[in-house]
């Protein structure tokens, strides 16, 4: 049994982490904290946990986070980094959904969520949760920066292609599309019903904060300095990135689109969350919706030359939540896939 | 009064057309047309017609479209081929929404549709149908082929970079989002709600049939040969194309975003049906929902040197039956915006 | 010309408001406030009126409505009766779409709504704006309460069961299922798409606030008291609102389906946004999107001889802002059905 | 292990078996049919179960249907009676999701589905799979007809009434919301995503082939003959029914609502399966997506006295296939609640 806390638990990635977790016998939910919701049951608030999750939230300052083996914060931006100190002196393992500990270079994080960051130390020590780059480290790591949903299916898209080095990394482009959820549980106009549904629109165009994070892995990946428009849109559905990739072959013949299938696939071969689909399927959100996986399908279009990745994700499951877990798993010497092969739901 | 016939009633396009004709005083709707529905009255059938149109269906072979001025056929493709010849002989006006007349070289036409065109010598007397291209030529045509949905937001869109000769005509991507009444009132697996609803998803990557369409037109706007890769997909909303356009600048300067609005002002500064955005805004597809505009933002990503234009319609407005009725308006030497000035409707 | 004022310009009714008159040329839009959007152009905050509407929003208490021979309250309740009385004073027209003047008994109104009434005077003077009742008092009336979207879906179809005194008034049941903008542009955790979306759900079982209303004009229907259960639901989707209403016959000789219909023909047989389906038809809430319709169904279940009415009609242009120009039409001396004829749009 | 297999296998009921069916380490999936996709991946045409199913598609015909322990059949209606003969003989267990065994009547079924049975002799024997009522008998049977989906949201939310006998059971009243799912993967027009998104219908005014069903089985439980007005309603999603249930009490003294929640938490105090909300909490379909719980609030309306009672099911998991499982737990001999623990997904 281990233990573990959630800091957060009232968002979208909160209570999914509930949702995967609380079905599990190897798992002991000992705090779920809510500074809102102090004292209330979990399941006053989400039905769908009635009879799953007997806890209350708790308020994050007097619970006994410490007593926890994991804790993972579910916290907006710039929160995660004023408690995760103390935390880890403690010698708590940290998984971390928020960007908080994403970006190496702090004067561009800075920039982008607008405020100073506290300790910037421990972005050094951070591992970016992505099992798929870094297994090995996230075993050994004691803090981990789970990455976001665009960059968990830009990278995974991407990075066949730029670690055998046959495009051109200066002229990328990620036309992405993702659900509502990744906006998390926000009241806000553009994302109320009738604001949201039935209608298709892009967004971020002066720049998004995903961007960077994306740019820092490609260039790891690609070892180089990649150049990449990145145009993310709200698609009037709850869950799902679709994330379209287009990339410039550099060699002198073009790449089939079964050479390139065969990079993917001996790329993720041994990914247990990776899925190549067979030459001229598309994949659909929906059928990801619910589950830890990553469908990517890859072609060569002729007569433009032009390499076209299509990457799909649940954006609170291997694009958050899921993919946390999968680093708990790995990080707790436990199946990596344990608690994590949930099928989609469909219709 | 104009006498009107509509060959092919109860599709999507057909009944947008009856939408939008029924409630003007100078139109007569003569005839409308449904093998199936033969005998049964249009309001039984589209209540929301009910007071507005007072016909029944009649069967195409008996009905005296004869005595029109002015047919549209809002068939499936290579339906109107077989009836056009005649009306044409008869002096009948013309306007075709299927894919019959759009394609100048017949035998790619022929490739793509799957059968013989019964009369290739029509083709080359049909004007295509983009007032913003051909206004002076739809004046004066018998026969006009209105452009797809496809086609129409992708041109738009990409018509000031092609004419002024300012970006990389052998890598322009078009990564579209259609809405499912794009695939007409097909009663098939993919369109069904549950199949389709909560879904983003790619299709079309072998080849999708308005691609030979928009080279077509692109090519002669850039008085060039286009590379164009073509991605369409399938979003969760009845309604709506949003065409993200991506391309790359050839002058050794780059193109700010000022000077790229400036381009598209300039260019659609006469067109009533046009609207560009101001910089930095990006237009939803619930913005035209029902309404027979295109709304174009056009921004220059810095970073990777990059021209993205965001060009978005009402498939079944502005791309389909709007246009047929702007074309309409035009050759009979009424207001081209009659009918046409409806607003958006939201939520 | 008449000269129109909005308050409240930014709501759902506020706007479509707007959608509706801004393309009449009988009308001249004077000004639209809004505290929060004091200055900016209508249309940057609605995109589809880009074109329509010239105006900037004001300052209610700068903005000159005195000038206006009509001013419509789109506002929150509890809003109106503190501005109307100066202007009944000054003799404006006023056309309140809240329910601060629908409530006779103002302490009714004041428990529902948790907070006193300002001007309890300007209540008795008030015509309840329910063409289909109270046509000739519009007609001469300073101050109307338009309805709201429940009570007229719910009155009408009661209407001819009670005023023909034909079922028992103790037991009257109306299950009412609403879309989403019922609510209004309110952005709260219930209404975020991913929380509406793909699910229905009852409120309001300990009692909702149009209950009183609806009784008190069932009541005057049927001069006696009546027993209504209501029971509203939330529907995935952003508009209509679809009432079946349950009651039982009280003759000894059951009603047949033909003599309902015909009872309800009668009643509306000169309603022209009134239309009784034939029998054995069901509407759907599609059928009246955006349009100023009630499409009503009846039928009698013989086994258990229970009568069943469907009552469809869209929240906010039946249900809201198109009744309330309808009254506008009607205490203007236009022609009733002036601007609100607009066709249902679908898909 | 269970050798289990399932005829139908492409239908909404089949695949959600084998999403259920699958994850499971004891049971073994033998065969699953599909004449049209015979010889075909099951993972091919239902991308998410790749990976979890290794199964081809065979024809019900050919395929070995013997060797299973437990068939279910989740075919349209019609179909079982002509295959289930023969596997009762071989003394196979049979579950039968659609309507061929749930009609004691024959002569009504008859009339209903428009066909003669062929094998009236097994309705006989065929236990109706409601595990609420039938508990033992399930345990011991070889043919099990499991209820529909209406038939168990209103059966689940009226029993407690009707065997306290404190309701009038002449004048029952359902009205039932179903998500288009309810309909099965039917490519038909009134299914398509722009017919049925965005718009609330009622549909089988004229009767609908569950109310036989609904009917025997409360004469059952009320031991009388109940007269019930069930209004089906289509909604705008893929899952979920919700019946909003009317009763009138029959007792001289009303049933408060504290009362009333007791019946229920008395009636459903064993049932792992069935959760009464605390009073004055209405459920929503979202919280039962995909999982197999009935979710039941019930409310005394003072004012017009009447009993509100609110059923909310996943008309594909506790409405079909997650209630046949359950029954297949039963008749095996398993924990009830294996495989059926799953959390709704939610958003």
């Amino acid at each position: 049994m281990i233990k573990v806390g959630i800091v957060g638990g009232t968002g979208y990635t909160g209570v999914e982490l509930l949702r995967l977790l609380s079905q599990r016998d190897d798992i002991e939910l000992c705090c779920v904290t809510s500074r809102e919701l102090d004292g209330q049951t979990v399941c006053s608030r989400f039905p769908n946990l009635r009879g799953k999750v007997d806890l209350r939230f708790s308020n994050p300052d007097s619970s006994d986070l410490k007593n926890c083996e994991v804790v993972f914060f579910a916290t907006p931006h710039a929160v995660a980094m004023h408690s995760v100190p103390e935390l880890i002196d403690y010698g708590t393992k940290v998984i971390d959904l928020s960007a908080d500990f994403r970006i190496n270079d702090i004067k561009i994080w800075e920039t982008w969520y607008q405020t100073s960051h506290t300790c910037p130390e421990l972005v050094d020590m951070a591992v970016y949760g992505l099992p798929e780059v870094n297994r090995d480290d996230i075993k050994q790591a004691q803090l981990i920066a789970v990455p976001g949903c665009y960059p968990t299916a830009i990278q995974l898209g991407f990075l066949p292609l730029l670690e055998m080095n046959v495009v051109d990394t200066m002229s990328l482009i990620a036309d992405a599309k993702s659900g509502v959820s990744g906006a998390g549980r926000k009241a806000a106009d553009p994302y109320i019903l009738c604001e949201a549904t039935e209608s298709l629109k892009a967004y971020g165009m002066a720049g998004h904060r995903h961007h960077p994070e994306i740019c820092q892995q490609l260039n790891i990946a690609s070892n180089s300095k990649v150049g990449l428009t990145f145009i993310p849109h709200l698609a009037p559905m709850s869950r799902g990135i679709f994330a379209t990739l287009y990339a410039k072959p550099t060699g002198d013949e073009s790449l089939s689109g079964h050479v390139l299938r065969e990079i993917y696939q001996k790329r993720y071969a041994e990914e247990p969350f990776v899925d190549i689909l067979e030459t001229g399927e598309a994949p659909a959100t929906r059928d990801v919706r619910g589950a830890n996986n990553c469908k990517i399908s890859v072609t060569h279009i002729e007569h433009s030359n032009t390499v076209v990745v299509l990457s799909v994700i649940d954006n609170l499951v291997k694009g958050a939540s899921g993919q946390a877990i999968q680093c708990m798993n790995l990080l707790s010497g436990i199946d990596e896939t344990r608690g994590l092969e949930g099928i989609a739901l469909t219709p």
